[in-house]
């Protein structure tokens, strides 16, 4: 879970000097309020929800857990509290939410049909998340079915085309191989040859980037007569829609990285209702 | 501008402990790189992604100003660093770059569908942008052409529905009115009764809330028999999309609020590019 | 209320490196203690000194309410929790309560002196406050029963002397106006001519800097004859005291704003006073 | 100097979102200002001011030393930015320069009055500082020509009445003694009877605390009656004014604390003016 | 003990996108778990390892007290919590209690060793702590018996050899001893005639640095003679060994300051092990 | 490198209100100083030793590279700043290079005795690192000639006893082998029957803890039996010291990990020496 201070610094972003609206209007008094969808969506981020909640000593009920199929209407959870605090973390709660459910809601999509086609291939993540919002990324796409593939530029050696401008590929992969016997090396090629050349050297992990269906075909074609498809996984990434995943898919690859899951987000639509009147008590 | 610590902190959530690839791979050397655009946009964070690069000891060069308008192969900027220094910053910058311009692109097809229907209508932000980020997503907005709206909790009474849950709408507007003369007091309504009430009682803005477009002329029209359409300003918000738009800036209204500007982001598509061997120089 | 990780920080400015009084004199143990007021005063503060305590394990009993006005010997909290606790929270606290109650009296003083002389003028705050406490001058301010002004320079548009050095007056105000429909123009002006173009710029306050009352009186009328006084909030300003007070509020003005509420301020003398023996138990 | 994060947090406070009226109003260019004093004092906070306009690339010439005595228009600092940049830092600098210069001013005022009555006493601050402004508070008490007292419950043992009413004097003195040879033990009494307990059990500092004068100079007679004053230094304390000062001064006495030095100060009332037009410059 | 935002800090740097074991293997359920000491040790840092515990819900049962002496096998706490909880601050708290106890049982043999020659002889820590730890090391130090010597450079003067390549040792006294009258004095000497001049120009405390024995009896004798002995604190220092230790606590010296007890650490090696199955239950 | 605000915070530690000494002795003014070392060395910790230094205006001149072999005597570094900024960041700056330098020493020299006995094997380093000094740690384990192992709980799956308490190994390592397909899975056993398990569920790693070299022996052999010694890395733990290091390093394993190179540090002696008078300047 992203970090309790985070999660604080998210809140007070949105209240630098107080919620002036409950200040000048809100009576000191407890109420519930209610969660619900308004789609079809996968349920993520219930876990920040409640943090930030309780934070503001506000009582979270999960209603459904996470990763949990919602339709429009469903009551997502229920809190208790004073109207101020409820009022102050609604927008921050429910940004929150929205982009972890749309994230996890796409990554679903996409998880499903690409086991449609073939079992055997995962879908995964990349670095393209929102800045600051990391952790939250990665783990609405683990929710959502995915492999979150590397978290930062710390825990994996990825070769990219910027370093092979720089570095020749064999030797790059032979320095990265040398540093560390924990640290995966995976390299991005564009061509069958390069990736021959990559697995040969050592590359724990191919990623055959911006290729046709066809020409990854013949890559791992060509890695089979070599004998070395069993020693490498094979990625396939670039620009991958929901249009395009099926015929990669099918291609015995293992995982499809896919940027547009965390980097071109569609919001879920959730709203927080307070629940009126009778109920209601006054707390000072 | 973002503050400088919150760049770093994201800077920093993609290096907990550095660039393992570099550290294995990159030699000691300076070289130059290019941030060029792959499909028509809006330029957005251009002073952000400077300072990120200026912390890592970049020389950061803009070839186009914040809010350009670029078509694919545009070279946004230059860089000249060492490799590793790049390399670090990279996907950060872009990450950061590729949202504002998907938000200030967004907004600015925004702005001229409204400004083609009705030259006195503005489109504005909401609260409704990705947690940490509320500055870089108001600064795109701005970019885009649109009013920022609100900042944070603490900047404008906005009097919501779930206010009106626990105080009555006119009690309510007094009270707003009464806290300071300084403050903007806003109201959402759903019907143009409320409306009504909300103007005689005082309030600055009236936010008329997912209302079709003979509802809301309906309630201009009151608003004037009653004389008081000078003294407000008339936004309307709720799921108003590209398509509906136009629809609702014809009539005689001040600001259209959209949530989709920021809570659902097209990241534009930047890369950058090292400029291989022969200017690049041993710099220890 | 001020963010926790503030008041935690002045609480660690007094602690760097722990009580070394306490970890070399005081037993383990539990007692109780009151703060006490030394003088006539309005209080302030408590919730913040409430939040304090919580922190470090005390249990804070308040005994009066924000805003309670109180005389030499009124207990204003009952603490309860170790000694090394109650030692260790007890100047930051008192710090903080003091300075906030001082603000508040000198507030409640002045809002009153206004109020005898024209019930329909406020008092208003200022940006001058010390730095690192804008929330908790600000609160106490309105605890006093004043009007907060613009809490920073994020919230409204200002436009001072410095301002016009560099862009002519109605050019100013109309770069403002375009600005945003949700954030307020203001306007300080030091001659009458200059209030009446602002108020035909479209300004929405206008700040009568360092002007003696009869020229304010002008201002008024000045305004009045151009059917403008109800378009603009009149405010005045500039090394405003207690013995001028009156003089100003008895126009028909509608805000006065002093400075002086929190940048000279008197702290209140407070004392906290720790129960001895009996009641004591061993903590350990 | 109080750290650079410490002051950007203070410059941060005033511009969440930035500032809204130089975005709005202000061009882009470099402008000259100058920071003069408006009434006689001693001028605190220079390298603060100098490090918080460095930090926004403006240049800050001093044209006064810390520490020196100004009359009204004396020119303190010149300094050259941006327009933008100038006003954004200009009302954190002032408050901070103006609440140190007041602590300052206030302070050298009492250090005269006491030199005038007895060279050999100094006048010394206390731990009631503004939260957050501990550092700040001290220095300008140094600059004034105070001794700064303990900078933190850290750094010296000081035994007070409500340690007292939990460890019998005696016992407290000894374990304070035995907890480190490095750390100065004071203690504060209220009768010469308990002054000559804890000098006789080892205390390096007493403080007389609400002593009347004759009480005072009745307190070193018995210690010296008892070869007890070399060893002790004498401390007076408790509410005394720039009025009462000079009858403890005059006493054998070495430092005379004074918690309204910080604790209610009066700030210096400096103005920022910038220059207009001829010499400014478009910078971008 | 540390402030809470250090530990969490050190949590923190363990786990930067949670543990990803626990995530993939770990069901959601709560256990115990022992802590034990795995040779002879003073254990140090239960308050720290609490404090960490209670941050993630873990109850902490101490089975002895901060600064008990142990045998292999001792159990040191007993722990209940989630599963994952306590396998995600095994081994930040493990680390810093091992730390601490390392330098506790170290500090404890010194203090024996010194005591056992000469019980009037403290040892004393120094600065030469591992950077950010400072206040552990300084508790560990106490723990195990020891005077913790200055926190930081703002709690005490000591003149070093650095020092005084830029001021004469007479001078730099003086000025020190005019600076406040609540701060101690010491001195860094390599020979008797320094140590003399030392003393006689204020010092409260004289650091012997790199003498040897019989040269350290030769100052003492010297002080003695000119009836300065009683007015100063004479410590030793400088690569003193458990070896030498006993050569120089024997003289008559104050206290001996050991670097190596903090810069030059033996962890104590503790274990963590969870109780298996049966007293398991689901939590979610 | 570590991040520059936790090199700030470190220094920030040694001086919550600044240095007392400088304050109240030393001139300002500029002048050199020289790091040296006392002892033969690998020397670490150059990048964030100038960094501190540039922090403090002081310009820091490297005389040997990251992983030197020097002896005593060799000039480290030259420095030059004001006299006041190198006196500030004198030990921070020795406490982490000694720190780091005494690791990398460390490590060297059990690289070397390893690679004398077999070329093929490499040192690791490990978790039990100083709390919040993972990043230096590890470092100086790189620039010693070591694996630095994992990072932290957040970049590889390592299954260890605690973990096998509550889940059985075969379950185990298949849940951690679906978690992802980037991410590394190791196992902790203590026999060579688990290690065949370990290796048939298809474990990456294998970790031999505290087992003799002829169980490590028979367990590469059964692996071997398996053909299943090629898929696998093998590596061995569990207080391996210098004794007996080597014959663990003739066993065909891969990697010897040892705790002890960071929890048991021995700190490198280096002084810094400030060049007297003659090229002193008055700087203000």
């Amino acid at each position: 879970m992203q970090l309790r201070e985070d999660l604080l610094r998210y809140l007070n972003e949105d209240i630098p000097f107080g919620d002036v609206t409950s200040r000048a209007v809100i009576p000191d008094r407890r109420c519930a309020a209610y969660i619900t969808g308004k789609e079809n969506a996968i349920i993520s981020g219930l876990a920040e929800a409640e943090a930030l909640c309780n934070h503001c000593d506000i009582t979270f009920t999960r209603k459904v857990s996470e990763g949990a199929e919602i339709r429009p209407g469903t009551v997502i959870a229920e809190l208790a509290g004073t109207a101020a605090a409820i009022l102050m973390v609604e927008r921050t709660m429910l940004n929150l939410m929205s982009r972890m459910s749309g994230i996890a809601t796409a990554t679903r999509r996409a998880v499903r049909a690409a086991e449609a086609a073939n079992p055997a291939v995962r879908i995964a993540g990349t670095r393209k998340t929102a800045p600051g919002l990391r952790l939250c990324d990665k783990k609405a796409l683990i929710t959502g079915g995915a492999d979150p593939h590397r978290m930062s530029l710390s825990d994996m050696i990825l070769i990219k085309d910027n370093h092979l401008a720089l570095v020749p590929l064999e030797d790059a992969v032979k320095k990265a191989r040398a540093y560390s016997r924990y640290v995966n090396v995976e390299v991005e090629v564009e061509t069958a040859s390069d990736a021959l050349t990559a697995a040969r050297a050592g590359a724990d992990i191919i990623l055959l980037d911006n290729m046709l269906p066809r020409d990854v075909q013949e890559t791992l074609d060509i890695l089979t007569e070599n004998n070395l498809r069993e020693q490498v996984i094979i990625e396939v990434s670039g620009n991958i829609t929901p249009d395009t995943l099926e015929s990669y898919a099918v291609l015995g690859i293992d995982t499809i990285s896919m940027g547009r899951l965390t980097h071109t987000v569609k919001n879920i639509d959730l709203s927080l209702e307070i629940m009126p009147a009778m109920n209601t008590v006054k707390i000072f």
